[in-house]
């Protein structure tokens, strides 16, 4: 078990780290989420290389250092995936399909602009600036899809996860999540030199958008139908049978080609049903407070922040993140017409973060080979700075009418005693703005 | 994010299948863990190689077989890992360190004892066979330590974590890690032809026995001393705390040599001081459920049973077996001395385990060249063999006066009500038969 010891050392600091600096960026007014990640940066193998360098243990395992590394980055991305995949099976439990189908629309529409104005944007820009069209499509489709985790994360800390705006957003990540996987599609399909098939295509779509409805109408019918029978369970059976709900899901859309988030965010909303029933989102809330942390952690340790220095790229990057920037604001400016202004604003500001998303598809381009060392770094720059950059706007976005987080990083609204005081009034307060 | 799709539908079988082997089996009066570790056998590898076996995306990132069926495995072994620190943080948290000193006799006896009677049977049975003298001190280790996690969950699945003989069991795989220790460090100076140097002999003990005494005495003074003044923290903090403190001594453990769990264990007694007051139990809870079956079906996975089929080995691999349960039931006899037959029945049932650790020094046999590939079936068997003997046994020697666990393997006894209605006649009911 000597390889374990690294990589048991490396959660340890990783965690504690990450908590240690969440609670002092709270302290200093901004959200703990971007202490999180920026403690993943400093102590990670980029910065002071505490976390995410194999030992030799490792590398007497692997024989070298790239394997060795390799695998370390699995183990990494496999804890990390749990945490968002947690995230959003909590953020899934605190939203009902009726409140999401009630701003469907919006949604809808923010979800599909949002994604074409940032491809046209990106695109435009490096047809532009004289560069290849496979590598302006490439920009293009790094700038679509939004990283949900960390807008769901500053929603929850802030308590606000029953807004108007915070089910826009999160339809919106939905649609834009299958709009996403029809850009990677083609992307993949052109990169490899293959004709595009547009049967194979629709299917993909298809595909998409049928796990989708049939999760969230029929999971939902057969939890609102059984949850009454299941009162004779043993205690320990509803988070068994949410735990398993919420891998299966994940499972089942990263098969689909959907990121697996969509699937743990269906698993909760179909279980928010049967959530008070159970005590559902008390059980899962130590797992969120074991695992959420991880993923931001382990995003920080991906950030090379070299790539921010070298000053012929830096043109390029700011740009590309203005544009990423401005094609979200862009496309909820024009989905969200007739609804107040700090509602856009908000929708739009919670649409920016690519994280890892934007790391995922830079990671696809360069395996690929469709893209330089260059623009992989201004990919990875551009989903970094969105990531940092919308937490503290869209805090100030949401000023607090109320003290209601706790100074870990997590609003007790999950604690039923709150939530019971918690008047309907309060649920419109943003709108009402 | 491709390669992660596998390994999150392996874990998704993993959780599944070893929930659902674990109902069936109680179902037939079985314990729960050998369901787990079933359903780990047959969907593993050498079964129907439903899981840990590395797909075409695992392949495409390592290269070859060989390379990314070892990541996988670090990838299981990592989670098993969590599973079992978090199985012995919450034993832990249900043990006082006054209950355990006021059985501390018995069970340095037992762990003592437990450790040289099967050593000694094991090198000289393999002495009388005519077996080199390093392969015959190899077999002694294999059949020193004592897998806990098993028999702790047993017992806590049975509810009897409270009773003298669980104490006993506990403080004794505290004393066991420590000489397994010992003898682990002599057999690796040997195999790898060094001189044996005392000296570090002895700094390897005192490390081992200070930290356990440093960690329990002065780590439940501090805890005693400010969980009075933690009043006003926040919600969440009591559980953040937790998680640090369990992977912080975890990790600690881990380089001094002795396993992860002990840490993980002191880490749970030292704050079963403010568990009521944090509601703790209720909060790790959840974190058991979710990461505990996975160190069982994982476990399984790596159970090849075709080693069981060679005619040639399976007479060995039932004397060593049989060494096995001799020699912790011989070495519990003669430490317990005076006890009723049935606590001494329970405690050299309780030690006789080998499980994940057995494994571990099997597969370290065969890194430095010690052990040839027969000896190394033989230790693999002797580990399976003793695993799923105990739990069985175990249940049947506590014959239960009283239901109180659920149908998913778990005891309600974290539900302060339950805890609160028990009296203090039950803690010694099984000493008394």
């Amino acid at each position: 078990m000597n390889e374990l010891a690294q990589i048991l050392l490396d959660l340890f600091l990783l965690f504690t780290c990450a908590k240690v600096a969440g609670l002092l960026v709270r302290k200093m007014g901004q959200p703990a989420v971007i202490g999180e990640v920026g403690a993943g940066i400093l102590i990670g193998p980029y910065a002071f290389g505490l976390v995410g360098r194999p030992d030799d243990a490792l590398l007497h395992v692997f024989g070298d250092a790239e394997t060795a590394q390799n695998a370390l980055q699995t183990v990494y991305n496999v804890v990390a995936e749990l945490g968002v995949i947690v995230l959003l099976f909590f953020v899934g439990l605190e939203t009902r399909l009726h409140d999401l189908l009630a701003v469907g629309r919006r949604s809808a529409a923010v979800g599909l602009l949002g994604v074409l104005v940032p491809f046209i944007l990106g695109f435009g820009f490096f047809i532009l600036i004289g560069r290849p069209h496979i590598e302006a499509a490439f920009i293009g489709t790094a700038l679509v899809a939004t990283s949900v985790g960390i807008t769901a994360r500053v929603l929850r800390d802030l308590g606000v996860l029953d807004s108007t705006e915070a089910r826009i957003i999160l339809g919106a990540a939905v649609v834009d999540d299958i709009l996403a996987l029809l850009f990677l599609a083609v992307l993949k399909t052109i990169g490899n030199g293959a004709q595009l098939a547009v049967v194979d295509l629709a299917l993909t779509g298809i595909a998409g958008i049928a796990f989708v409805v049939f999760a969230a109408l029929i999971g939902r019918k057969v939890v609102q139908q059984y949850s009454m029978h299941l009162e004779r369970i043993p205690e320990d059976a509803p988070l068994v049978i949410a735990i398993v709900l919420m891998l299966g899901l994940s499972v089942m859309a990263g098969f689909i080609g959907l990121a697996a988030i969509i699937g743990a965010f269906l698993a909760g909303m179909i279980l928010a049903e049967a959530k008070e029933q159970y005590n559902l989102e008390h059980k899962v809330l130590p797992l969120y407070q074991l695992l959420v942390p991880f993923f931001f952690a382990i995003i920080g340790t991906k950030v090379d922040w070299r790539t921010l220095t070298q000053p012929d790229l830096i043109g390029i990057a700011l740009a590309v993140t203005g544009l990423a920037v401005a094609g979200k604001m862009i496309g909820a400016s024009l989905a969200m017409v007739g609804m107040p202004g700090r509602s856009v604003a908000i929708v739009g500001v919670g649409m920016v973060p690519r994280g890892e998303v934007g790391l995922v598809v830079a990671g696809l381009g360069a395996s690929i080979g469709i893209i330089s060392r260059e623009v992989f770094s201004v990919v990875v720059f551009m989903s970094i700075a969105t990531s940092f950059l919308a937490p503290p706007v869209l805090s100030a976005l949401l000023a607090r009418p109320r003290k209601r987080e706790g100074v870990f990083g997590l609003t007790p609204s999950a604690q039923p005693k709150r939530q019971d005081s918690r008047t309907p009034d309060e649920e419109t307060i943003y709108t009402r703005a």
